[in-house]
């Protein structure tokens, strides 16, 4: 008899795929690892800001002990940042972490989770680990269709995941839209607003998703350092929801899912206004320089929100994974995005300027060849 | 309507209580946070080995990048040090993830799971998570009845947690015993073998757990660099198992689950034999040390294997919660275990000579004055 461990909905699961590692590309393709740009996973491109390297230097004597299981400090500093109770907030090992606990917390086997089609990869992983149903609304304009979502909601149905932009694709749904479609949604359904990105809005698109959260029991706001606050490499995250909720996600959470380092980091970060307004002025800048560049190729792109863009590299189904393999050479990993249903089309994050220099470069020589 | 939202049994789950943190203490009592002695997270009380602190230094400039999803330099190193193909390693934030992961990835709602009276918290919890069934075998003087856990293995078991030494009662079964029980647990029942504390056994109880993965394609080994590695700040655990196992639970893993600072630091500790054969030593000693002086006090304890030991501090069920409050009002954080069905005892971590004087004065003065 050949055993097959597990239940069989887990056995059907395809594992995330991460951007490729800097060193991996060195290793796999003989290239030195210095000369080569990584623009695959959404990074801050300056790194992580010095105030939080500071406090983390501050931090480092005590990695013996366990981590504050209740991150007293970093609770009290978001407490106070956006304006709600401590008891309000949960914490994870990146907003990942946040994204799985409320898919195990408010959904069961038997029961289905919203989500649209061209979003975050995470979403399906997280149903799918669950053997619940997937409940995938199409996309209009590679973004979220709010109103094909609402309709979508099935009497199973426990949780929609909304992201705000969204990724892959940088789409954005403006605020008064997004609050029509929480008005709309039954009360006994959660909706997870993940707004990974949402540091990089324009001041004329941000909304007070914060304030929603008041007003929704149901509202759950998933939010991460790992993108603008530049501590991708420490995992943290976090959640704004009312106590009912934050409550059942707690009981779930493991109990020291974020370490003493991130903690300590995100405190700092959370408060250098300075950092994130030059990750959102260098972001927007070269931004422009990518879709001009675009324009000037005539290439089709999804207009983004983000610190990333998705661009059309050809016309047939292998055109994204040829062209990232010639990029690859070349020393550029950006993001191929097949298994996202976009399989003519890459996700480049905005670098530094250097890097999109380089990555440009490497891509007009790429079509060039085709 | 009242709406409640989530899973009945995601409801009905207790959320784990963390040995309180010194700054908690601090704050709680009104007391210096430098004359507070914490002997109640089983933590390495030398802290973090400088070779590690080198490496961790040396990975610091990378924090805005995401971690190396697949672990390559962590999972080479411990392929090496343990011989074990790198297909046979998952990597968990701390071994807590890879305890999560595996009931997750083994386990689902209409079925059960086994585990001992007296065994460590996170099995109920992970049990309790999926809504599966817990079949608690009774414990024999404090520690696992391996016979009676055979005997507990019902059609439905599809998961054993063995804990060796078991936390929190210190208690071990020898190699040959155990080697008898996984040969009588049918193949398709996966062994979850936590063995958190194995680095502390002394040479005469070693065993070869990493032969009998080889041998056993349901067993999974789980351990920490949380214990003798001094790393628990930094979170990082892993499993050894044969690649069917270890593929589902990568299904699952959280891509980015293992922060870049703890693989880099990991990599180092794993090699530092001089720093575990430090820790050992001083944890015998301080082991010594504490059974001499409950033996005189008379008190009675379990005989520990692990750096920790459990000791009976009354003859009521309020003892363990009266005489913890008055050692914390003296500023020593132990571990009550009341929630173990352990209302008599408390649990107390081997420290530092002086910590170690410091509970044992506190201790003393306690008792005498009841």
């Amino acid at each position: 008899m050949t055993t097959s461990y597990g239940p069989s909905y887990v056995r059907a699961i395809a594992p995330y795929v991460a951007g490729k590692p800097i060193s991996e590309v060195a290793r796999q393709f003989g290239l030195d690892e210095a000369r080569i740009v990584k623009l695959a996973s959404n990074e801050n491109p300056l790194g992580m800001p010095e105030s939080a390297q500071r406090a983390m230097a501050r931090a480092a004597g005590e990695l013996g002990r366990y981590p504050d299981s209740n991150a007293f400090e970093l609770k009290e500093a978001l407490s106070t940042h956006y304006g709600v109770p401590t008891d309000w907030i949960t914490l994870g090992n990146g907003s990942n972490d946040i994204l799985e606990m409320a898919a195990h917390a408010f959904v069961e086997k038997s029961q289905s989770v919203v989500y649209s089609q061209y979003s975050f990869a995470i979403y399906a992983l997280a149903t799918q680990g669950l053997g619940a149903r997937a409940i995938v609304a199409p996309a209009v304009k590679y973004g979220h269709d709010l109103d094909a979502m609402a309709a979508a909601i099935a009497d199973d149905t426990r949780l929609v995941f909304v992201a705000n932009p969204n990724n892959p694709t940088g789409t954005f749904v403006e605020g008064p839209k997004l609050e029509a479609f929480l008005a709309k949604v039954p009360r006994h359904v959660v909706v997870v607003l993940d707004e990974a990105y949402t540091e990089y809005l324009s001041a004329d698109n941000r909304y007070d998703s914060i304030g929603w959260v008041r007003r929704y029991p149901n509202l759950l706001v998933s939010r991460t350092f790992s993108k603008a606050f530049g501590l991708a490499g420490l995992r943290v995250g976090f959640a704004i929801a009312q106590p009912e909720l934050t409550d059942l996600l707690n009981r779930l959470r493991q109990p020291f899912n974020v370490n003493t380092l991130a903690q300590a980091a995100a405190v700092a970060a959370l408060n250098d206004k300075p950092f994130l307004e030059k990750s959102a002025a260098l972001n927007a800048q070269g931004y422009r320089r990518f879709t001009e560049a675009f324009d000037k190729l005539g290439l089709e792109y999804v207009p983004s929100h983000g610190n990333f863009v998705l661009v059309r590299v050809g016309h047939d189904d292998s055109a994204g994974d040829r062209v990232n393999l010639e990029l690859l050479k070349q020393g550029v990993i950006v993001r191929p995005v097949g298994s996202y249903g976009l399989p003519q089309w890459l996700r480049v994050t905005v670098g530094l300027p250097e890097e999109n220099e380089a990555f440009l470069a490497a891509l007009e020589k790429t079509l060039a060849a085709v």
